[in-house]
C-alpha cells in the first residue's frame, strides 16, 4: 500500500490540525449545529466573506427536525457557550443551522461551489487510550455525541480553504461559495441546500468525503448509493382479542407480513440492492387487536434506477400486505439520497491537479462506487442540470474503527492536501 | 353409557348385514360408483321401483370429476364385473353415477324423500385381525379404496327400506323417492341432486349419518358445519433466478404469504371457524422465478354466517398477497357445504316414533352440532325453501378407529333400527 | 327477559348505594389501591374484624408493579387525603395493597372465605348525562381512572356483608375471612392472595362478578377462560444494512415471522382458543439490522388444557422463528389466569338459597362459560386442592356500555341481593 | 463494438456449420443424449480416436436421472433412429450418456483435456421466421426440446477439433482427451466426469461456453457462480382440519414460512448472492393438515464463500421454520456448482495464441464473472488440485433472445475460431 506523503505546507498543517481538534471537541447533532455554525460565521466574516445564515438562508424550518429534548439541550449548551444574545445564534432558532460564505476574486470568472457537511453523530466517543483523540486530549466534550464520520475534517478543509482564498484574493478571479451544510447524517441538509439561490449560479461544484476506503487513495469520481427512507403508518381497527377477534383489522399482523415481503424483495442483477426496516412500533394492549403500527424502512440501489425499482416493489408489498388484513396505510419520505453521476471531465481535471501538486500516481484513482449514501447527490444533480460541472471526491485514508464507530479517526495530513487541491482548482479558474 | 338394544327383527338384520358386507367389499370412489349404482338399479327395479339413472338423471357431467386414471380404473373394473354392455353401466359413462328410485303407495299422499350417499374413500383398509371386516372376511377388495365413513351402511338402509316399502305397498299412501347420491365425500353429489325434479315434489325429507358420536345415541336434529372449498391459481412472471431475479413476479412467494395469511385469519367468537390449505403445487425449475402456483383451500364455520366471514376474509388475504408480488390470481369454487337448519317439528315427530319403536329414551337426543360438513345441506335447504319439512338424523354408535380411518367400523344393529324408523315414518304418512 | 325484583331490605340498599358511590368516586389502579385499602381497614376494624394488611399481609412486593410515575401519583393523592402518617397507609408502601378481615362467630364451625377485588382501570369516565354516575354526581374524581368493571360494587358487597355478619355474630358459628384483593385487572393479586395463610384454612370459598351477561341472571357455577400473557425479547446482532447486511442477525425479521406463526397457531376443537400480540417494539436505526425486539403476547383457552396447548405451541413458534435468523430469545410470564372448575355441589346449594331468598327461578342459571379471564381462579384452585369447596358466581345485569367502557354501570339492586345471599350462606353454616 | 472477423478457414466453417445444424435439429435432454452420444461415438471412432462410453465409462447410474416418461420417449426415439441393436446405444441404457475420446500424438507430451457439454433444454423452439434456425430449416425436430444454450456449438467445436487433430496427428505430441459431457443443465454430468480416470491424467484442461456476453468478446479467465441446489422434505403429522386441527403438525405452513425466510436471507456485500425455490408440492386433501411437503431450492454466490454463507443461512431458516410447527425435515444435495479459480497463466497463454491467430485485441478480455453456473467447475477444480492447469473460456457473441429462450442463437463463426484456438494450443504443446 502506498503511503501518503506529508502535506508540504507544515504551517498550514498545524493550523488545520488545531482547527479540526477544536471542532472535534464540540460535536453537534444534525440540525442542532448551533455553535459550529456560529463559530464558522464569525471566522468567515472575519476573513472578509459575505455570509448568509439562519432564517435568511432558508425560509422554512427543516422537515425532519430532531426531537424537542435533543434540540433544547443543544440550544442551551450553545447559549451557555456563546451568550443568549449572540447574533449568530439567535438567527438560528428552530434549527436554521449551516451557512453560505461568499467571496469574489479579482474580477469576473467562474462561480465555484464547495460543500462541507458539519454535523456529528449520536455516538459516545471511545476513551480508549489507543484512540488518538482520547490520547491527545481532543475527544468529544459533549456526552453521547461524536464526530465519527469526519465532518469535523470536512469543515476544517472549508475553513482552511477560506483562509487561503482570502489571502490570495487578488490572484484568482470569479466567485467562490462555501456551503457549510448541516444535517447530512439524517439526509435533510442536502435537499435544503440544493434549493439555495447561491447554488443556482455555481458553474463548478466539488465536495468530498474523508476516510471511506480504509487506505490512502484519492478518488476523483466517487459515486454513492441511491437511497430512500420512508415512514409508514398502518391503521387497522381494534377489537377485543378474546371476545371479538373477528371484529378487528390487525395492523400488526399486516405490518409483519409487510416486513417479510420487504426483506424478500428480489435481488437486482444490475447492481447492489438493499432493503431494511428500522423503528417498528405497535403499542396496543395484549388483549386488543393492534390498530396502529408505525415503522421506517429504507431501500437502496447501486444507481437511481435500482433504487427506483426497490422503492416501487416495496410500495407494492406494503399495499398488498395492508389489503390482506383490511388495513389502511400511508407512507411519507423521511429522507432521500440521489446517486447522480459526476462530471467526468471535471474529475479528470482535478486528478491532473493532484498529480501536479505532487501526490503520487499510485494514490490516485479514477472512480469508485461507495457502498453508502450522501445527500450531496442533490447538489451535484442541481448543478449539472443547470449546466455546471460537479464531482464528488474521496480523500481515502485508513480509519480507526470504521465510520460511525466510537474509535473513528482519520489522518490529518489529508486536510492539508484537500485545502491545497481545492485552492489550486480555484486558482486555475 | 346406554347400550343399543338389538333390532327386534332378526331376519331383517341378517339380510341387512349381508347386503352391507357385499357393498363394503366393493367400495368405489366419488363419481365412480359404477358397480354400486348398477347393483342398486338392478335390485330396486327388481322390487318394482321406477328408477332413473345415468345421463337421464342429470344432464351435465359433474364439475369436479375424478382424475382420468382413477376413473378409467373404476370403469374397467366395472366393465369386467358387469360386462361392457351392461345397460345400467353404459348409461353412466362420464361419471353419471347415482340413481333415484320411486314407488307409489296405495293412493295419494305425501311425497317422501330419503337420501343415502354411496361413495367410499381413498383409504387402504386395515388388515388388522382386530378390525371386524378383516376378521370376518368382508374387507375391501379394491386396493386403496374403503368404505371408511359408513356410506355402505347408508345405502344398505336405503335398500332395506325399499324392500320393506315394496312389501307393504298397499298399507301406505303417497310416494317415496329414494335418492342414492354419489360423491358426498368430495361435495359434488349434493348440489347436483338438489336440482333434481324428483326433489322438487318432496314434502318430507330425511337423511342420516352413522357413527359420528362414538357412542350410542340417536339425534333427530343434527346440524353440520358450513364449508367452502376453493381452487386458486396465482400467475406471476418467470425470469432467470440468477441473471434477472428482479424481472420476475414470484407466484410462489406470493402464495406462501397467502398461506400464512389464511392460517392467521382471526378466530371467530360466535362459533367454530376453520381454515386449511390442501394440494399446493408449483412446478418451476429451481433456477426460474415461479410463474404459476395452484392450491386448494377450505374455510368452515359453525354456521353459514361465520363461513361467509371466513370466505370473505380469505379472499382479502389472497388478493393482498398476490398484489404484494405483482401476481394475478383467480379462484373458483371446488365444493360448498351449506349449514341449513332442520325442521324442528319433523325432528320431534321422528323422535316420538323412535320412542314408540322401543328405543330407550336415554339413547335419544334432540339436537347436535356435528363438527364436520355434509352436502345433504343443499337438499335440506331446497326442500325447506319449497315449503317441505326436512331433517338430518345421526344414528350414533361407537366406531372403530374414527371416520376416515383404516379401521373404521360401526354397529350393524343400527341398520335395522334405521330401516324400521324410516318405514314407520312412511307408514304414518 | 325477567326483571330483577328489588332487594327486600330498603335500608340495606340505601347504605350499600352510598358506600358504593363513595368508592366509585375515588378509583385506584391495580397495586395502588392505597385509599381504598385504608378506608376498608378502618371500616372493618370498626366493625370488630381482625385485619391484616400491608407488609404484614404479604412479604414480597408484587412482581408486576405499576410504573413509577403512576404509583407516585397515587401515593401522593393518598397521603394528601389521609395524612402522610396514616398508619394504614404507611404499612402499604411499595404496593402492599389489599387486606384480609377476619371475624369469628359464636363457636367452632366452618371457615368461610369471600373474595372481593378492589382495583379500577385506566379509563376516563364518561361525562355523558345519560351515564348514571355522571348524572347523579358520583363519577370518578381521579382523572383517567374509573371503576369500569364493577369492583366498586364487589367491595361494597364485602363491606355490606361484614356489617351484617358483625351484627349477627352470635347467630352464626365458624369463621369468616373477607379477602379484599388488589390488582385483579393486571392478574397479579390473585396469585399473591392464593398463597395467604388465611386462605389455607378456608373450607368454603365464594367470589363473584357483577354484570358480564348484560341481562339479569344469577349464575352459580361461572367458569372463566384460562390465559397467559408473556413478555418476549429477541436479541440478534446489529450490522450496517448497507455495508454488511450479511453480518447481522435480524431480530425484527425473526420477530415478524414469530408473529405470523403465533396468529397461525391451530384452532382447537375442544373449545375456545385465542392468541394475540400486543406492544411490539424495535428501535434500531433504518440503516442498521435490528438487534433487539420486545413484544408481549397472550394465549387463551376455554380451559387450562387448551391454554397449555396454546402456550406450548406458541413457545415452539417463538423458538423456531428465532432460530431461523440466528437470534437468541427469552420470555417471562407477565400474567396468568387459571380456569379451575367450581364445586358443583356448592353451586347448587347457593342456587337453593337464592330461590329460598325469593329470587325468581327464571333469573337463576346453573352454569356459564365467561369469555374473559379472572385471577380468582388461583384462589378457587387452592381451596379445592386443599379439600374445600369453591365456586364463582356471576350476578348478571344489563350494563351500560360494556365492561371496560367509559359508560360502564350496573344495577345497584344486585348489591343487596349479593349481601343477603352470602349472609344466608354463612348463617346456614 | 468490434466486429468478429470471419474465420479464415472457409472450408472448416462450412463443415462446422453443417455439423452444428445437424445436432441442432436433434436436441436431447440431460441424461438422455442417446443419439447425440451415438453419433459422436461413430464419428470419433471413424477418426481413429479410442472411445469409452456407456456402462464402461462410469459404473453408477446418475443420481438425478430424468423422469421415466421423458427417458422412455428419448430412448424410443433413439431406437427408432439408430436401430434397437445399435451397439453404441445399447451400452447406454439407464442414462449412461456421454463419452471420452482419446488420441495420442506423435510421441510423449502433455495430456490435454477439452470438455464439451452436449445436452439440450426442455424449451420449444421458436417458429418465428426471424429466428435463423427456423428461417434456414435447421430448427429442432424434437417437440419441446431445443439446443437453447449453445451446447450444439460446443460439441461441434469438439468434433471439429477432433478432425483437425486426427489430420495433424504427426505434428503434435502428447495425448488429447475430449470429454463430451452429458447433463450440464441439471448439474449432474460435471460431478460424474470429474471422477473419470481419463481426467486424472490431464495436465492442461480447457472448456468453453458460447454466447453469454451478448457481444463479440473472447474471455480467457471466465469464472462462474457457485451454486447449490437442494431437495427438501418437511414431514409433519396429518389430522382432520375440521375435527382436530390442533392434533396435526402442519408441514405446509412450516414450508411456507421457510420459503419466506429463504427469500429474506440477507444480501451479501462481498458479491452477488441469490436464492430461489423451485418445485414445491404438498398433496394433502383440503380437509387434512398437510403431513408432507417437498421442495427444491438453490442458493448461489459470486464465489464459493458467499455460496457457503447462503447455504448455511438457508439451513438455519429451514430448521427454524420446521421447528416452529413441530415438523421434521431433511435435505439432500440435488446439484452443486463450484466456482473454482482458473489458472491465470494458462488463460494468458491462450490469449496470446488468440492474438497470434489474428483475433483483434479489442475482442480479447482477460477475465469476466459470469452470472450463471457451470458444472465444469468440478473438472477445473480436479485438474488444478492434481497440479494441472485449467481455465474456462467464453466465446462471447450477440445471441438471439438470450440463453434458454426459444429464439436463442449464436454466430457460427465462433465455431471456427474455437477449433483453431484449441488446435493451436495442442500444436504448441
Amino acid at each position: 500500500m502506498s503511503e501518503l506523503p506529508p502535506c508540504p505546507d507544515a504551517a498550514l498543517m498545524r493550523e488545520l490540525s488545531e482547527t479540526r481538534r477544536g471542532f472535534h471537541r464540540e460535536p453537534e447533532l444534525s440540525w442542532t449545529e448551533y455553535q459550529t455554525t456560529a463559530k464558522l460565521c464569525q471566522a468567515l466574516e472575519g476573513l472578509g466573506f459575505d455570509i448568509v445564515w439562519g432564517a435568511s438562508l432558508y425560509p422554512r424550518a427543516p422537515g425532519n427536525p430532531p426531537d424537542r429534548d435533543t434540540d433544547r439541550q443543544a440550544w442551551e449548551r450553545a447559549e451557555q457557550a456563546l451568550g443568549s444574545d449572540n447574533p449568530y445564534l439567535t438567527a438560528m432558532r428552530n434549527n436554521r443551522t449551516g451557512l453560505v460564505a461568499t467571496l469574489d476574486g479579482n474580477g469576473p470568472g467562474r462561480v465555484f461551489g464547495f460543500r462541507f457537511d458539519i454535523d456529528a453523530l449520536p455516538i459516545t466517543e471511545s476513551e480508549d487510550p489507543a484512540h488518538p483523540p482520547s490520547a491527545q486530549g481532543f475527544a468529544s466534550q459533549h456526552p453521547g455525541i461524536m464526530h465519527a464520520c469526519g465532518h469535523d475534517g470536512h469543515l476544517t478543509i472549508g475553513l482552511g480553504l477560506a483562509r487561503r482564498l482570502a489571502a490570495s484574493r487578488d490572484r484568482w478571479s470569479g466567485r467562490v461559495h462555501l456551503f457549510f451544510q448541516p444535517a447530512e447524517e439524517v439526509a435533510g441538509g442536502g435537499a435544503v441546500f440544493a434549493d439555495l439561490p447561491q447554488l443556482a449560479e455555481v458553474d463548478l461544484f466539488t465536495t468530498l468525503h474523508l476516510g471511506i476506503l480504509d487506505r490512502y487513495r484519492i478518488v476523483f469520481d466517487a459515486t454513492w448509493i441511491a437511497a430512500r427512507i420512508y415512514d409508514v403508518v398502518y391503521r387497522g381497527l381494534s377489537s377485543h382479542a378474546g371476545n371479538a377477534p373477528q371484529a378487528g383489522r390487525n395492523a400488526l399482523l399486516a405490518a409483519c407480513q409487510a416486513v417479510q415481503g420487504l426483506y424478500a424483495l428480489p435481488r437486482h442483477s444490475a447492481g447492489m440492492s438493499r432493503v431494511n426496516v428500522g423503528r417498528f412500533r405497535s403499542d396496543n394492549a395484549h388483549n386488543v387487536i393492534a390498530d396502529e403500527v408505525r415503522f421506517r424502512y429504507e431501500v437502496r440501489g447501486g444507481d437511481n434506477a435500482i433504487c427506483d425499482f426497490m422503492a416501487e416493489a416495496a410500495e407494492r408489498v406494503l399495499d398488498g400486505a395492508a389489503r390482506m388484513h383490511g388495513v389502511d396505510w400511508e407512507r411519507s419520505v423521511f429522507a432521500e439520497f440521489s446517486s447522480y453521476p459526476n462530471s467526468r471531465a471535471l474529475a479528470e481535471r482535478i486528478a491532473a491537479l493532484a498529480l501536479a501538486l505532487g501526490l503520487p500516481e499510485a494514490l490516485l484513482q479514477e472512480s469508485f462506487q461507495v457502498s453508502a449514501s450522501e445527500d450531496a447527490g442533490f447538489l451535484i444533480q442541481r448543478v449539472r442540470e443547470q449546466g455546471g460541472e460537479a464531482t464528488h471526491l474521496v480523500l481515502g485514508s485508513p480509519v480507526g474503527g470504521g465510520h460511525h464507530s466510537p474509535t473513528f479517526d482519520f489522518d490529518e495530513q489529508l486536510l492539508g492536501w484537500g485545502v491545497l487541491l481545492f485552492e489550486r482548482l480555484v486558482m486555475e479558474g
